[in-house]
C-alpha cells in the first residue's frame, strides 16, 4: 500500500464499503459523541468522515489530534446507517472505522480557524495565509480562478492564437503609470523596468511575423494603494492580431470571452450578442463609458422642456450658456404593484446629491390626481336611497373623467406647470408611481455626477437584477481630449492607437472630433478588457504625437524599439487585454481582490508571509552601485 | 471580401484554382523572369506565389515593391504547370495572378537579410530582432518552444494538476544566486526582490492544502554572463506534489517529460525507461552527474592491478595513501571494422589532458601480436612446391598457435608487465583495435577530469550517437559536502530537502555519509530538471542547519515563512523543476539560447531591441529613495 494513502478524501462511497484503506490529510474537526471520536479528515479533495471507538487501536493517538494536525489513517470502510449518513457531503453515506493513526505532522495554537468562514483580521489572514488558503470559500476561489484561466487558454488556442511570453525585464514604459525599476549590476547607474504591459513587445511580435499572440501577463504598476487594485502585480488575458479591423477584433473575442462567461456563470443568463455602444451615446445615456446594463435607467436631453420655462435656474442656465443641456434620470418603478415613488425617496436622493457636493438633485414624481369628488366612506354610508348614491357616483365619475390621468408632483413640476411636466413624463413614458431627477448644466462637467446619480437610484430601487452579467462594447472613444490644466490637447487613452481617417483626419479635422479605433468590454459596470487598432503608420504615428506636443525626436526616443520596427514591413494589426482579476471576481461574487488572489500583499504593499519588501544588505547595494537616500527626520 | 484578406498565404490549392482571391503579407522575394514579376508573398502561415505581367493591372504597382514591404494582393488562382510546381510547397501547386496590389506598409533598407539563413552578427540581430524573427528557422523555433511548452501544460493537466502563479515581487530569496532587486516607493530603503524560483511559494501552496501544483514559472538571477545561461529571466516547469514519496515524484514526471520528447523528437528515439543512477555510482561510472549516456563508456577502478606494479608512480601513489583509485576509461571501437586505436590517437588524448593541466593521461592500446614466422609475400613467391609450402604454413600456424591472442601495448604496458595488462584487459572486456586511459589519485580531485576525458575519447571516437534522446534519474545526491575553503560542512544542494535517515541520521550519522532525497533528471549530458523530497518537519529541519552553522533564530529570519508555515499542520511534499529553456533547446536541436527565445538580451544583459536597461530620472530616483553611487574613477 502506498505510503500515505490509497484514497483522497473524496474518494470512497459506499460501494468500497468492507475495503481497507488509507486516507492522509488534516484533522478539520474532532468531535467526541460519548466516548466516541469522529474525526473529519480533510484535503484537497474533500471531506471523510473517521471514527474511532475505545475498541479502536487507534484511539489512543486519535484521542491526542487536534485541529489542522496532518494524519495519515489505516482503516476499514463501513456503511452509515439511517440518520448519521450526510447526504451533503460525496463521501457521506459512508466512515473510515480507525486501526492505525500516524500523526505526519502537528500544529501549534491556531491563530486563525480554518474551520467555517468566519470574519478574521486581514492582517493575520495575510500573515498566515496557508492557514487562510485551507478555508473552503478561499480554496474553492483559487481553484476557479485556475480553471478560468485555463479555461482563457483553451479557448484562445481553439480559435488560432499562440500564447507567447515577453521579458519581464524591460524598458520603461511610457503607459502612463509608475514603472517598477530593477537596477542593474552589470551596468552601473542603470535601470531595467517592469512591464506595465506587454504592448509594445506584442506590437513587435506581429512585426515579427507571427499572426496571433496571446499571453496570460503578469503586469506591473507601481501606484497607490487602491481598494480596487491590489498593489504590485496584475494579470491581462494580452492578445493581439495581425491583418484585421476593429470588427475581427470583436468578433473574435467576443465569443471567447462569453463562452468563459457563460462556463463559470452558474447558469446565471450572459448577454448573448454584447450590445456596441459608441462613447458619445454611452456617456447620454449611462452618463459612463462603463455602464451598468442591468441597471435600466437610460438617461435622456430634456432642455427643451426646460427652456423659457418657470424653472428660472434651469431656463437661465439654458438662455446663458448654448453649451447647457438639462438631462432625465428617469425613475421606472421596477413592477407596476411596487410602491409608488415617492416625495420621501425623492428628497432622499436630493440630500444623497448634496452630500456629494452638488447643489441639489431636481426631480418630479407622478401620481394619479385626487378626485375633488370622491365618494368617501362616511359619506357612503350616510345615502338613503339608491337612486341618491347613483346621481353622487355620476358626479364622482364625471369628475375624475375631468381630471387629467398624471399629475407631476415636486416643486418643479410647479414651477414649469403642467403642460411641461406632462410633455417631459411623455417623452420619458413615465406612469403614476414613476420619478425623474434632473441635472442641467454643460454635460461634459456633470455627466460623472449624472451616471452616479443613475447608479444611486437603480440601486436604491432594487432596479438591478444582480444574478446577471450583462456584457456590451463600448466603442468610438475619442482620440484626443482637452486637458483643462495644461490648457493644451492630450491623448484620450492609447497613443498606439489608429485616429479614424488616418492621418488626413489628423490633418484636418478638429483633433478633439476625432474617433479612435478603440474599444472597451463592460461587465456588469467594469471595464474588462480595453484594446485597439494599432497605428503601424510612422508618418501617421509622428503627425498624432505632434499634435499632443512632441516632436519626430521625442517619438524615436521614447518608443524605440516599436517606432523602429514600423519602417521596416509593418502589417496592419490591433488586439486587446482582458484584465483576468476582475473577471475572475465578477465570475466567483468576489468583492475583493484579496479572496481570489493566492498571496497577495495588504494595501500598503507588504507581503506580510514574506516579509517583503525588505531591507537590502550594504553589499547588494554596493553590487547595485545605488545608495539610499537620507531618511528626512519630519517625513 | 475581408479588408485584408480570405486566405492566409499557406491556403491555397489546385482545388481553388478559378476563385478570386485576396493575401496579405511580406514581399519575400520579388525575380523578374523576362518582364513578368514573380512575388513570394509570405506570412505567418506559408508562401504563395504572385505573378504580374505587363498586361495586369496590378503590374505598375508590382514594379515598386522590395523585400519586406507589407502588401494586399487580389488576384484570381491559376494553377502552375508542369516544371513550375513546385512540390516543395504546400502551395506549390498554385500561383495568384495579381489584379490589384496595395501597399500596405513599406520598408527601408534593411539592415539585414529575412531571405535565407546567413549568418549575421549577433548585435544586429538582436537590435532588429523584428526582422530577424521573420527568418524561417527563427520562426520555426519560436513555435516549437510554444507548442513544447502547451504540451508540457496539457501533460501536466491530463495527470490532475493545477497551474497556480506565484508573486514576482517577493522577498529575497536564499537559493544562492544574486536576487534582481526592486526598490520599494512606499517602504524606503527597503526593496522586493524577484524570485530565483518559486521555491518557498510551491512550498506554502502545499501548506495551504492544495495537492498538485504547477507552473511555467519566470525566474530570475542576476548571474555573470555565461555562454549557456541567458541574463536575466529563464522559465522553469515547476512542479509539487503532497503526500508523496521520492518514488511518486519520479514515476508521475517520467511519463511526462518522455511524452514531451517523444511528441517532440522529430522521431528520434527516446529512453522509453528512464535507468536511476545513484549519485556515486553516477560519478564512478561516468565521472559525472550529469552523464551523456549516448556515449558507451562506462568507467571502473583497476587499482588493484597496479598496486606493487612496476609502474611506479601510480603504485607508490596506491601505497601512500588508501583514497588513492586508479580509474580506467575503456575506449572500445564503435565497429570491429573501423580502424584500430592507436598510440597516434592515445598520444593525442595525452596531449589534450596536459593542455588542460593535467600530468598526462597514461594509456594501453591492445592489438594483435605479430606472428614472428609469418609468410611474407616474397618468401611465397619462392617457394619451389606445394609440400614445402604446407611444411612453412605449419611452422606460421604454430607460432600464431603459441601467441597470445592480445598484446597491450604503451609505456604503462610495459612497465606492468603482460599479465597486468591482460587483467585489465579482461576486466574491461576489451579487444585488439581498443584501448584505455588511466587517471590516478584521490578520485574526490580527480573525478571531474576523468569524466571530461570519457566525454572526449567518446567524442572523437564518434562513440555518441547525436540522433537520439537518452534519459536518466541521478538519485541519491550527497545531503552536506566538505567546504574545503572554509574547512566546515555545506549543504550540497538544496537545503530544504529531507535526509535520508530523517532526523536519526542527522544526530547519529556522519554528516557526509548522509544522503538527500533529491535527484535530477538527465539528458544527453545535461540536467534537465531537479528535485527533491521536502523536510517539512520544524526540527529536523532545524538540525539540519544546526550542521551547517546556522541557530534556530537564523532558520526563523531566513525562511520565516516557511519555517512558520511548518508548525501549523506540514504535509509530506516533494516535486522538481525542469528547465524549459534547456529541454526546447535538446529538442530543436539549438546550440545558442537566443535561438529559442522571442526576444533575449545579449551576453551582456543588455536588450538592444528596447534600450534597457536605461537611465532613471532623477524624479523616479527620488521616488525610490535612492541615489546612485559615484562612479569610481578607475573602475
Amino acid at each position: 500500500m502506498h505510503r500515505y494513502r490509497s484514497h483522497t478524501c473524496a474518494a470512497l462511497r459506499k460501494s468500497d464499503v468492507g475495503s481497507t484503506v488509507r486516507l492522509s490529510g488534516w484533522v478539520h474537526r474532532v468531535r467526541d459523541h460519548g466516548g466516541i471520536l469522529f474525526i473529519d479528515l480533510r484535503d484537497h479533495y474533500g471531506l471523510t468522515q473517521i471514527v474511532a471507538d475505545p475498541d479502536s487501536p487507534a484511539f489512543k493517538v486519535a484521542e491526542t489530534v487536534r485541529g489542522e494536525w496532518v494524519i495519515r489513517v489505516d482503516g476499514e470502510v463501513k456503511a452509515r446507517t439511517g440518520d448519521t449518513i450526510n447526504s451533503g457531503l460525496p463521501t457521506g453515506e459512508v466512515e473510515i472505522f480507525a486501526r492505525e493513526i500516524e500523526v505526519l505532522s502537528t500544529a501549534k495554537e491556531l491563530p486563525l480557524p480554518v474551520f467555517g468562514e468566519p470574519d478574521y483580521p486581514e492582517d493575520i489572514r495575510l500573515k498566515y495565509r496557508f492557514l487562510d488558503l485551507r478555508r473552503e470559500t478561499l480554496h474553492k476561489n483559487i481553484m476557479s480562478r485556475t480553471s478560468i484561466i485555463a479555461a482563457m487558454r483553451r479557448r484562445m488556442g481553439e480559435v488560432g492564437f499562440t500564447e507567447f511570453s515577453t521579458p519581464i525585464l524591460t524598458a520603461s514604459s511610457p503607459e502612463g503609470a509608475r514603472d517598477f525599476l530593477v537596477p542593474s549590476r552589470i551596468h552601473p547607474g542603470k535601470f531595467y523596468a517592469l512591464p506595465q504591459a506587454p504592448q509594445q513587445y506584442k506590437q513587435l511580435i506581429m512585426m515579427s511575423g507571427f499572426d496571433r499572440y496571446f499571453q496570460i501577463a503578469p503586469c506591473f504598476r507601481d501606484e497607490d494603494p487602491r481598494a480596487d487594485r491590489l498593489p504590485g502585480e496584475f494579470y491581462q488575458l494580452d492578445v493581439e492580431m495581425s491583418f484585421v479591423e476593429q470588427e475581427d477584433i470583436l468578433t473574435t473575442m467576443e465569443p471567447v470571452l462569453k463562452g468563459v462567461f457563460e462556463e463559470f456563470a452558474g447558469g446565471k443568463p450572459v448577454t448573448q450578442k454584447f450590445p456596441r455602444i459608441a462613447y458619445d451615446e454611452a456617456m447620454r445615456k449611462y452618463g459612463s463609458d462603463k455602464p451598468d446594463l442591468r441597471n435600466p435607467i437610460i438617461m435622456e436631453a430634456v432642455t427643451e422642456h426646460f427652456a423659457g420655462s418657470g424653472f428660472k435656474v434651469f431656463a437661465n442656465m439654458i438662455a446663458s450658456d448654448s453649451k447647457v443641456e438639462v438631462w432625465a434620470i428617469p425613475a421606472k418603478r421596477r413592477k407596476t404593484d411596487h410602491e409608488p415613488i415617492g416625495r420621501a425617496f425623492c428628497d432622499r436622493m436630493n440630500g444623497w446629491a448634496q452630500s456629494e457636493g452638488q447643489p441639489g438633485l431636481g426631480y418630479i414624481f407622478w401620481r394619479k390626481p385626487e378626485n375633488p369628488l370622491a365618494i368617501s366612506n362616511e359619506e357612503f354610508n350616510e345615502f338613503d336611497s339608491n337612486e341618491q348614491f347613483a346621481q353622487r357616483k355620476r358626479q364622482e365619475d364625471a369628475a375624475q373623467e375631468a381630471l387629467p390621468k398624471f399629475e407631476g408632483a415636486g416643486p418643479l413640476a410647479k414651477n414649469i406647470g403642467p403642460e411641461r411636466t406632462e410633455a417631459i413624463r411623455k417623452q420619458l413614458g413615465l406612469e403614476a408611481g414613476d420619478a425623474c431627477f434632473f441635472v442641467a448644466g454643460d454635460p461634459k462637467k456633470f455627466v460623472a455626477f449624472a451616471g452616479a446619480a443613475r447608479t444611486r437610484v437603480g440601486e436604491e430601487l432594487n432596479l438591478v437584477d444582480r444574478d446577471r452579467f450583462e456584457l456590451c462594447w463600448i466603442i468610438d472613444f475619442p482620440f484626443y481630449e482637452w486637458n483643462e490644466d495644461e490648457k493644451k490637447v492630450d491623448f484620450g487613452h492609447n497613443p498606439f492607437s489608429m485616429p479614424q481617417g488616418g492621418i488626413e483626419a489628423l490633418e484636418g479635422a478638429d483633433p478633439l472630433s476625432i474617433k479612435a479605433f478603440q474599444y472597451d468590454m463592460v461587465c456588469n459596470g467594469f471595464e474588462i478588457a480595453s484594446g485597439g487598432i494599432r497605428n503601424h503608420l510612422p508618418e501617421t504615428m509622428v503627425k498624432a504625437f505632434e499634435i499632443v506636443g512632441f516632436d519626430r525626436e521625442a517619438v524615436e526616443e521614447r518608443f524605440g524599439g516599436l517606432y523602429r520596427a514600423f519602417q521596416y514591413g509593418a502589417p496592419p494589426h490591433g488586439g486587446m487585454a482582458a484584465g483576468i482579476d476582475r473577471i475572475v471576481m465578477l465570475l466567483v461574487g468576489a468583492k475583493n481582490l484579496r479572496e481570489i488572489t493566492m498571496f497577495p500583499m495588504n494595501q500598503q504593499a507588504y507581503d506580510l508571509l514574506m516579509n517583503a519588501p525588505s531591507e537590502a544588505t550594504p553589499a547588494q547595494l554596493r553590487d547595485l552601485h545605488i545608495r539610499l537616500s537620507p531618511v528626512k527626520k519630519d517625513a
